[in-house]
């Protein structure tokens, strides 16, 4: 197919959406497929529909379409929980395989809530780990045999800084580390190819380049050779191996299955199955050339016509997420100011403006529309008029 | 409001459903209320919608809304993750109030997840705790000062029989242990005063009886006097104090928030929210007392006019919760000619029928007419008949 796709997604008229790295729109049938849920399988099929409507296979036959986009096996993969249930999951199983060593490394370019979730699972062991922290353009020499897990994100959230995937697993491997990698800004943006990284354990949100809807479930990748000896240690009945049998002991599925927790949630699952649609249509390789050029393009335009804005991410689009970030003084007011004009990207903590570029449903008019306005923005800009600024002194 | 208020479910004409404690029906109007979270909200707000549609707050909302409902204050009840989930980290925060004992106590009648969770959460922590299971009957003699933490479902899954949870918590204090009450079976249905029952924390899931749809969101409560203290574990950036500062240090809430872990299920929540409503017509009284008289009302007229079937539930009232079982030797074949005949109820293995009493959408006239039903099979069942026995005979 020929990017972009607009009609597949139902998003305001005029609204140029550069946050599709925060939440992507709606796909065109959400709505219908989850009526159809609702109003066909929960209201007729009832508790019947566990079985006559699939709803107990979705997390694997979903995550079986996510694994396509990952580059990952077929039963690899399985949906479920949060993105910080299944890094904590992650985690548990990392450290077991590693139980002579007491260090989790990890960046200080990775999600916080990655590190919270390894602040907590330490507390909760209390056998004397650590999380050590390295910046991201270093952490690679921080990896020595003393580290049970090295657990970084792709891309960084900020930056849209992309690491090598492939580099840094080897690293890990050649000390003894299990590679965990977060793909939240990857999945649905970049040519990922995990499998081949060799790492052991992946995850990632839906709700960003996926399309899921807020709130939609994880995913969780386990290297083929894993999935039936990993420990799933958050083991809810339906990693069971045979749930319905209501057995008192816990005998792990021999496959995937055993990273399922609770009960899956059907309804957000609904969703996200009818967004990932949309991807039967293209591929992986088209959308992440697309996305380069259109950031590549972005970064020329900015920087010839807005020049007060300061490029923050990687300039070589390889190294470089699906998003790009401009450091700015009144990056706040003019992320406002954009947002009431219908561009619609974000702000992130002190002064970073955050673009994301999303080729399903943006194009090239909408780079050059976007940075008009910003450009628009910038000319007239209250934070450069004497009274603007006497107005906002500090007293 | 007078019971039943068949008029605020979509149940398909004709069929009796007395399996509300495995799956609730839909609401009227949760269809609309999901449709507009999609087609207005997401779509046209966008990942603004965290802010302008309430996204952000409702985990807390809802909460209030459910802690209502089951005798706790507001703010100490929050929405999140599954049923499994939420016992987890009720038992990490648990174990880290008593760290010199090392015993989770629970009973045979414990849901099997919740047992499986406990055996994750030893093996994770390997410090050498044990999983102790007394029967239901004893396991209240088993509460000795070794016991850390006392773990109990109020209502057993398979026949209904009800704990004293304000002497089984008496007691576990009385011997310094933690308690955590699991409501699956009890949200919804029974008249809960669980401040009153003075427990540490109560988890339960909100898709049986209070019909929030499919793979809806479970509860956790923490009682009012620890919601500023007790420990997350599963610290996701939800629960910390400002995520939105994105620092590197986990911060807990200083109130119930603590307890979120990853970004919400806004869709699925949004349908629980709408499914909650109906609550704002009755109370928990009302329904207590009309579920206890339909089971009475149901084992009368199975026990007159189908003596096959032997009672495994307990006869006082007070002591069951909304269902009612019966054991009889072709259980499984019964209940698939009940589904058949649009009577749903439930089989559990080996031999047990299972039928939950939701006065909300259930009066006398559906208890007769499932009872006619059942008589009829029975009466006309092919397990008596010679063919039948010599086709299925075990060769």
């Amino acid at each position: 197919m020929t990017l972009p796709r607009k009609e597949l997604f139902d998003i305001p008229t005029g609204m140029i959406y550069l946050n599709g790295n925060s939440l992507g729109p709606v796909p065109i049938g959400v709505a219908a497929a989850v009526e159809k849920t609702i109003s066909e399988q929960w209201a007729n099929q009832l508790v019947k529909g566990w079985n006559t409507c699939g709803w107990y296979e979705q997390p694997v036959r979903v995550g079986n379409k996510v694994a396509k986009l990952i580059g990952a096996s077929q039963g690899s993969v399985v949906m479920g929980d949060t993105l910080s249930i299944k890094v904590f999951q992650s985690l548990c199983a990392g450290l077991a395989m590693r139980p002579s060593r007491k260090v989790i490394l990890s960046d200080t370019g990775n999600f916080p809530s990655d590190l919270y979730i390894a602040e907590g699972l330490i507390a909760l062991k209390d056998q004397g780990y650590t999380l050590k922290l390295e910046d991201p353009e270093t952490v690679i020499d921080a990896i020595d045999d003393t580290v049970a897990v090295v657990l970084l994100t792709d891309v960084d959230y900020r930056t849209g800084r992309k690491h090598d995937m492939r580099k840094l697993t080897q690293k890990a491997h050649s000390q003894g580390a299990v590679m965990i990698w977060d793909l939240a800004h990857s999945a649905g943006a970049l040519d990922i190819k995990i499998e081949q990284s060799n790492c052991e354990f992946a995850v990632g949100c839906t709700y960003k380049y996926l399309n899921g809807g807020p709130g939609a479930p994880a995913f969780i990748y386990v290297r083929p050779d894993l999935t039936s000896t990993t420990q799933p240690f958050l083991s809810g009945w339906m990693g069971h191996k045979t749930p319905f049998d209501f057995e008192q002991r816990f005998v792990p599925a021999k496959n995937i299955e055993r990273m399922r927790t609770g009960t899956p949630p059907v309804i957000q699952l609904s969703a996200l199955e009818e967004a990932l649609k949309i991807w039967d249509e293209t591929t992986m390789q088209e959308v992440r050339a697309a996305s380069i050029a259109l950031g590549d393009l972005f970064i020329a335009e900015v920087e010839t016509r807005c020049p007060q804005l300061a490029l923050l991410s990687p300039r070589d689009g390889s190294t470089r997420g699906s998003q790009v970030s401009f450091a700015f003084e009144h990056a706040y007011a003019a992320m406002q100011a954009l947002i009431a004009n219908n561009v619609v990207g974000d702000f992130r903590a002190p002064n970073v403006m955050r673009f994301g570029f999303a080729p399903l449903y943006i194009d090239a008019n909408d780079v050059i529309k976007a940075v008009d306005t910003l450009k628009h923005i910038l000319d007239n800009a209250l934070w450069d008029k004497p009274e603007y600024k006497e107005r906002n002194r500090v007293t």
